[in-house]
């Protein structure tokens, strides 16, 4: 374990080698590199140039570095630094990265080199890497550790602990567990356990039998919230006949529910999926935003019908225009507010999905009061800043409000939810899905209320 | 540990809890819980109401259980389920909890009562709870654990083990943290290296002596993204003095994790953060939105006096009416996507604060790109739908859109970093207030560009 450094040393760091790059200082770097955590390199490296990120890569003194700096690397940057490498060099850095994380970079390439780095690693891990991959994306298959400890259930505590001291250094050692003769898992020992029974004493009697497990198909999502739910620090993932597999451990989690949550950040903004969109040209960074935009694009020309539809009520009203944005403003408003409200609920299982009428019905109620005030404040605003140029314009104006928002309520409630239970993600572009609707609804609502009211 | 239950699983416990709530069938329900993880107990008792919660909690066979459950609730069952109760019987809980979770509990009373808990609790355990009711909130020394397990450098292997097992029960104990003779933190000993290593070597001589540790003050964020960051388990805190006070560990960096990505969703979205708001009556819910609702509303009279503004130029030409919705709706969107991608940035580290500049510029060229794209779309569509009533309403349509669309990628961008170099929370109402800015920009915009071109 390296010293960590904090923050503000990160960007004095950064400078330092920015600085050595341009000198081409090579043996600087590598001094600096060795000596640094590789989190902290990985973080620096994103302000980099790709050609500045393949120069870092190459100085890194041995292959055992470059194997701890790619574990921490962003995707993009791995496919940057790795994509001239030879099949062998990078076959000589797997064998200091783990099963899974060999997996996730082998699937970064074209079939072809695949086959041929495939070919240059261990058989064993070959088997291991080809099985991983088999597995379906964001899967608890998929992000499992294969190299975890396990035991047969009558081994004694002696044996273990001796055992134990045999495995290769690893820091992700939380549990023993321990195995029947079918290999099936039936226990599990913390270390704690271990170094606290007596030496005698076989698993089986001071294992815990009661264990939760994922299986290699269960959504990496809802591996999170158990371990998160119920405070693991790791969990099994078994095949169907409850034969051990993996492990998923907690560390892997930690980077599941901060992606997870940037995934929801992003596709509820419309901008796709990809975390990784910072580091994108500002072409591909316009190709993942452009079809989002197409809601409101297409909101904004229906929008534009229903106004031309109402053509002659506007040329005799023209004061009416004036109050188009802030109806389908506030209304775009407190709709936003509810549907990040249920898909944030949804992500963190506090909204129950067999459950949710009486959740959208609170939403509902929700909007209705806050389009009373709101309603009243700009119906009464309306004659203010108009002069009052015809009478019950505040009256359309407020009705509009207090109507928009009720609905907008409504629709942006339940929108992620019918997402949920069409068995989409509910984030997906629920924000300009949202806004986009309530623009259409807004408008059409508020000239329908103001040709009922105003033309006798 | 428990065996844990699934979700389908915890619908069915739901219902069933409910019928044997309303039978008053209590020696049934106490027999579910006291089989049931604590864990689902809590979750399950979100559903219910506050008279139900209590019920369900008084029903809990023992005061080991009642603090199991305690450490599963949300703040608002914990005040519901524990305020008619007395300071005798919570200071029996406690003696189950640790003394974080004393101080989080005793801090949601009112004063009276909390001295009156404090001086019924043990009295080790009343310096540790004030202790932490002491530190800030949201900071490394409000979540901090006093629990934890602290030996002398000179301790040998053996007698650390020995010391380890008459150590009560504990979850948490990842690392053993080496102090030397003044109680200064100098280094850390895994679980792993202490049982592999020989049993007469000192804990200095097999220690690790560069370790990370945050102060009392260090914002519980900044501890999560180095948790995160460097795959730690357990991260220790120490004053000024370099004396260590306790530890941060993973399972509360989780709650960390998922807390402050909750509470930037919500603010994004102008909810406020209350993490809880599903658990609040409409009326609650209401006043927490209502104020950043209040943007909207300005932003919405702002642009009603833009337009009564060109009230002339509207007059003669009706049909620009219709456009209103899609440029400041396009332009909002947009928006809204960079100050979501700039947002999640700053949260998870990958925004530099200090050299923003290019990213804002980044982000203007892609709303140009997509300015360019749809201004181009928009415009000619404009002149489909209307029949082209004028000469160059396309043009001004589109270049509106140009020009929305780059300016509001421009303030998508600069607010949140604005926000975060005034040392504000950067997802505070951003989603709301940068719609709003746009709103009146766009407006301003389309009539500006529509009177120059339109009118010789």
């Amino acid at each position: 374990m390296k010293k960590a450094i904090f923050s503000t040393e990160i960007s004095l760091l950064r400078r330092t080698m920015q600085r050595l790059l341009r000198r081409n200082a090579h043996s600087n770097l590598t001094k600096i590199l060795r000596k640094t955590h590789q989190a902290d390199v990985a973080q620096i490296m994103r302000s980099f140039n790709q050609l500045e990120q393949k120069t870092i890569f190459s100085l890194c003194p041995t292959s055992l570095h470059k194997a701890r700096l790619l574990e921490e690397l962003d995707e993009a940057l791995i496919e940057n630094v790795l994509i001239k490498e030879s099949a062998l060099n990078i076959s000589k850095i797997f064998r200091y990265l783990d099963t899974n994380d060999q997996a996730t970079i082998i699937s970064m390439f074209r079939e072809n080199k695949q086959k041929e780095i495939l070919k240059k690693i261990e058989i064993d891990d070959k088997e291991e890497v080809e099985e991983i991959m088999s597995y379906p994306d964001d899967s608890a298959g998929s992000i499992m550790t294969k190299e975890t400890f396990t035991l047969n259930q009558n081994t004694t505590v002696k044996e273990s602990i001796k055992k134990l001291q045999s495995f290769p250094e690893n820091d992700k050692i939380f549990y023993l567990y321990v195995l029947n003769d079918q290999d099936k898992l039936v226990g599990v020992v913390s270390l704690r356990t271990l170094v606290t029974s007596s030496n005698n004493k076989k698993l089986k009697d001071i294992m815990i039998k009661d264990i939760h497990a994922a299986n290699t198909k269960t959504d990496q999502e809802e591996v999170a919230k158990t371990v998160a739910q119920y405070n693991y620090l790791a969990l099994p993932v078994v095949n169907r006949q409850n034969r051990f597999l993996g492990i998923v451990t907690i560390d892997d989690v930690v980077d599941v529910i901060r992606e997870e949550a940037s995934e929801d950040f992003l596709q509820m903004a419309g901008v796709g999926k990809d975390r990784e969109i910072l580091l994108k040209t500002p072409i591909e960074n316009a190709k993942s935003r452009a079809p989002w935009i197409l809601a409101s694009l297409i909101g904004g020309i229906c929008a534009a019908s229903i106004i031309s539809y109402f053509n002659t009520l506007l040329e005799q009203l023209i004061v009416l225009a004036a109050f188009i944005p802030v109806i389908i403003g506030i209304g775009g408003n407190v709709g936003t507010q509810s549907s990040t409200i249920v898909v944030r609920g949804l992500a963190t299982g506090r909204v129950d999905v067999a459950n949710t009428f009486p959740l959208i019905m609170k939403e509902v109620v929700v909007g209705a009061l806050l389009g009373g005030l709101y309603g009243l404040v700009v119906g009464s605003a309306s004659e203010l800043i108009t002069g009052a140029p015809m009478k019950d314009l505040g009256l359309v104006v407020g009705l509009s409000i207090f109507c928009s928002m009720t609905i907008a309520t409504a629709v942006g409630a339940s929108v992620p939810i019918v997402l949920k239970k069409l068995d989409f993600d509910p984030a997906i572009s629920t924000g300009p899905f949202v806004t986009t609707a309530i623009d259409i609804i807004g408008v059409a609502l508020y000239f329908y209320i103001a040709s009922t009211i105003l033309i006798p």
